[in-house]
């Protein structure tokens, strides 16, 4: 395609681990429609990751920072802005972990420093980036900012935890940032809400193969991929999304809005059959 | 129980055909709680059910109206107005048909008039109720009005045909004549979006047996039946509901607000065993 | 802009009246986008505006059809499909029109023939232009439908009268056949809930004046315009945006998620002041 | 009225300051339907309180908890076991404090630690209660607790700040938990979205006379008032709502569910008034 989506704008991609992670697919999407950025992750994260190859691909810098850490984060955006001359234009958030899931700790035995530590992470973290690029004056105006999201901040999935409560606090901080930050700046602040998607933080969810079959049939269009996570992003990012923002936008190939399906309640009907000579 | 929730109110009571219907048990449990009601129903489904029992039962009277016939319903208000001398308290509309759905013709291949029937029976018939109810002042202030509904008017569920449109719009009813009664008379309307319950009507449904099953496993207090339901309708015709108005209330057990839930998808998972000697 | 978005897409677009149509914005932004498309209207809507000035503009043909027609619509999907030489590619339903809004009559005076005629040409009309497609297979796999809507599906608005419940409906059918269209032939479809546009067919609704500055002062970006809405048409209808379906998509500067707004309060605010002297 | 809708029952009152506070009307209402309660709140509300007088009035024991304190939680439930010689029936929740409301401090200016405050203060305290009352097994089958909420989870509003933010992870909790405790021992969790309502701690948000002007217009019902929310509470708390789970509640008077109302744009319009004289 000879699309130039985001011909000549610059961004921030939090979030590429590896070329599983939805964050690599934006910055290869980004890249081919013309987008310069830099890359950022924790450092425990680029040590065990291979953003390196992502950013020689792409021609970007990767910048270390903690999303949790308000002064990482500064640092952060004054590189970029050196880098570009000036404000930047987008900003990807694909931030999330609970410690509680990853240590198997179930929601009615939660550790509560852990759960303000999955919050911090999954949700204050965007909070965080907003209010240093606001104070910064770090985004044009029309820039765009989207941070990826699940149902489970709507629906409880048994296995998916505090996480659910994080992507709720995640798509109400997007809201009420977007409110001021659209107001002052004109600046959009928007979630996408993903399929379950194969990453490597996906993966940390119990039982998270049979999700990943029931989602696919109750979806009309089956589950959506990283790669096509990545170009909705990219729409988000561009011109031609101006005035959509405090939205939560499901990119799920139509679940959100099944209540059952027949492909869904056929493998269903199938947990009842006997086996022959039963 | 001593309770008299609905003491010396007077209601009419829409919909109850037979003694699995949420209408009948609406019926009841109004009566145990002190309300007096007319029942009206179609001639037909009068001919066909046993409404007459229940009437013997709660002391009411019976009057046929057919909810789409304006006149019937002019006709009903007047005499349920003579009978009580002067204006009465609460309605319940649990009406609702499909031709399509009956005649097994799937939504691809609806025949129009059939979808107008559809709407006209399951929805416009609410609009003219309360229309028929506002010219005449026959509600009085505070007074309350609840329609049946089920979370198809905001999922889509196989097999349910333009059922799910019917109760989309007679939800968006709910709304648009609840802003306009409230704000002349202070009447309120409101529609209980129920868990799929095995009456006569919903019967009619195909595979609702594969769908109770995974509702019932879904829903953390598992699926709520008519004689709940009932309950929540007598609350909601009571004095201690008086600012609860153009809500859809969800009486299904959580089933609403999960993704997915271990006892379902324990269940699911089985259908991938393979037999033994497989 | 270079873009070619929907190079060599074909399509029918519907209900473009004049310059100030958000179909007739879509119109142009589809061709600047290298898209073909047929653009379709009612006899006497052809009459009364300019379409064929935009068909010479794009290149068009210009199909009369009254979209509650079935056989008017297999005979434009004939046209179109004759015309391009095979399937197509996306439509737009840019459709609506109420009776009891254009006579001035309120919603508790509803004329039931008005009401089931706003409904068949706001809402039904898309279920015949997918039944029609489905049945003629004209739409390709990974086609696009989109449908235009508003906020008042899901609250109600003063004066908006039965053009409330016909959105709720037309969400429903988008929904329900968005399941069927999309599991059967991977075809996906959508609303877009737009900010009061000020369009000739907006200008029916009484008190829009006072409604669009409301909501401009509400929405941190400001009201949406009718040129922005068919940026966001058109990338519904490319292929970045596959996996979107079965979606109401609000594309209103963020008015949907606001509760009240510094800018809107102030001037509620100011109708309490005093006149000096006062 | 000689209901008894809560006779024989237990329960926990969190939030009772003065009789302005909705708890206070709750513990008032939930009296007088035949409950027994102890009244909790922290030692700081108690003494700036009146809660002393409820007690008496009511025939409660305060017992003094800091609902963010594992221990104070547990140590409150064991005393209530031991006065009411086994589990209680009902928990009502009414705590929400934030510190950068409090302090004035703007959104875009947000102290973290005060953000995490506001968040275990107004939502984690909920998680808290729950997994105490969990693990001591202290709440019957078919138990029932209730937080209080606000629209400000679902819509951004002026100067409610972090607040809206804590109360979606407040409805997020209630859901959460709501899945688990249903499960594993039929408890239900829901939250009441009730109106701004003029209580003490709803005093602090900037602006609330203007926002309760405009609520109340908007309203068909107008604003529901404390006594109001009471009553709907106590509902929750009965054996009439058992299959009502994982909810949010809007008691509101219709608020929720308008776009604009005519006596909201009437006063609106008045505000473009000129001045004689002008």
């Amino acid at each position: 395609m000879a699309n130039e989506l985001l011909k000549g704008k610059k961004g921030i991609i939090f979030g590429a681990l590896n070329e599983m992670s939805i964050a690599w697919n934006v910055a290869e999407k980004a890249y081919a429609q013309g987008a310069e950025f830099v890359l950022s992750n924790t450092e425990v994260s680029i040590r065990m990751g291979t953003i390196n190859e992502l950013a020689a691909k792409t021609g970007s810098q990767v910048i270390a920072a903690d999303a949790t850490s308000v002064d990482d984060l500064k640092n952060l955006f004054t590189k970029a802005m050196e880098l570009y001359g000036g404000k930047i234009d987008f900003v990807l958030h694909s931030i999330g972990m609970s410690p509680n899931v990853r240590k198997g700790i179930p929601y009615t035995d939660i550790n509560y420093p852990n759960f303000i530590k999955t919050l911090d992470i999954s949700a204050l973290s965007l909070h965080k980036i907003l209010q240093t690029a606001y104070h910064m004056d770090a985004i044009k105006e029309w820039g765009s900012v989207v941070a990826l999201s699940y149902v489970a901040a709507q629906r409880t999935l048994t296995g998916y935890n505090d996480m659910g409560d994080a992507k709720a606090l995640l798509e109400s901080i997007a809201r009420s940032f977007g409110y001021v930050y659209g107001r002052d700046r004109k600046v959009r602040i928007n979630t996408i809400s993903q399929s379950p998607t194969p990453t490597t933080a996906g993966s940390g969810v119990k039982g998270i193969d049979s999700l990943l079959d029931f989602s696919e049939r109750m979806s009309p269009l089956g589950n959506a991929n990283a790669e096509e996570a990545a170009d909705y992003c990219v729409l988000l990012f561009s011109d031609l999304t101006r005035k959509v923002t405090m939205q939560n936008l499901y990119h799920d190939g139509g679940f959100s809005s099944m209540g059952m399906s027949q492909r869904a309640i056929e493998q269903y009907n199938k947990s009842f059959e006997d086996c022959p000579g039963d």
